[in-house]
């Protein structure tokens, strides 16, 4: 790669492991989900009839194209990366728990996503970071909940000036 | 899309509910990571800066450029369609437990993937459809497992005949 810059630019980090409180929601916002990308995401990840080829999802149980789920959870991930972890001092995660696909994820549905803080764990090993544990939800624009889980993030500690 | 062919051609359906059995280890086959590939999955649906920036990647806890989870699993997910679901009665899958991403991938390695089959569960409401339970498992070319989880997938049973 000749060009490492990253397609969102960098916010100044304004978000600590201090700023996540249990009970508080993030709205990450929303996007609409063109069938072009969703069945281009489906031949490179999840090749399935029913996610790359409209005549056979027309004949199959979900009666029309459908999204590969885990191209469900991309988006989310885009939506939280874009909205939240780029002003956070994100460190990674390690995984996640319970992932629904709850719900047929279809082209030009509108999606949008949401981070609700479940609870907040200083590193006892380490000072300087925590985990943040989440539920991420995904809604249509039926207002029908289409994914959740819940996940796990670390993130650095406010610097002590 | 004016031309709805699949990535992976369709195999004939040759293995369904009963082919499943607790204990049987199915071997998905392996991929070696490109980097343009990778940053280029991370810079559409994950664009943090250890995993779209070498210069900040360098300067990251990871020291270097790690793939997102989200790439691994849908890695994963393609060996899966490609070696398994191709010629599987494959009827989707409602979710996954646990998924850890436990060492970070990065460009250049080698991952292989296999599907450990846990249990079978035949639907109580549906006779014509099963549940199969199975965990996933991903290493690199160390041997070091760098992800897994547990899934589930929906499958048609062998027709009558």
């Amino acid at each position: 790669m000749s060009d490492p810059e990253p397609s969102t630019p960098q916010a100044p980090v304004t978000l600590f492991f201090e700023d996540f409180e249990p009970g508080v929601v993030f709205e990450l916002g929303s996007r609409t989900l063109s069938k072009e990308e969703m069945i281009s995401f489906a031949r490179e990840y999840d090749p399935q009839p029913f996610h790359v080829d409209e005549e056979a999802a027309a004949d199959s149980a979900f009666g029309g194209l459908i999204a590969s789920g885990w191209y469900t959870a991309a988006i989310f991930m885009r939506l939280y990366a874009d909205a939240l972890l780029s002003r956070a001092a994100s460190m990674g995660s390690p995984g996640v728990e319970e992932l629904r696909w709850l719900v047929p994820v279809r082209p030009g549905d509108t999606l949008d996503a949401r981070l609700n803080i479940l609870g907040v764990a200083p590193s006892e090993r380490n000072p300087s970071r925590g985990t943040i544990h989440f539920r991420a939800e995904v809604r249509n624009q039926r207002d029908e909940t289409v994914m959740t889980f819940t996940g796990r993030g670390l993130f650095a500690r406010r610097p002590q000036l």
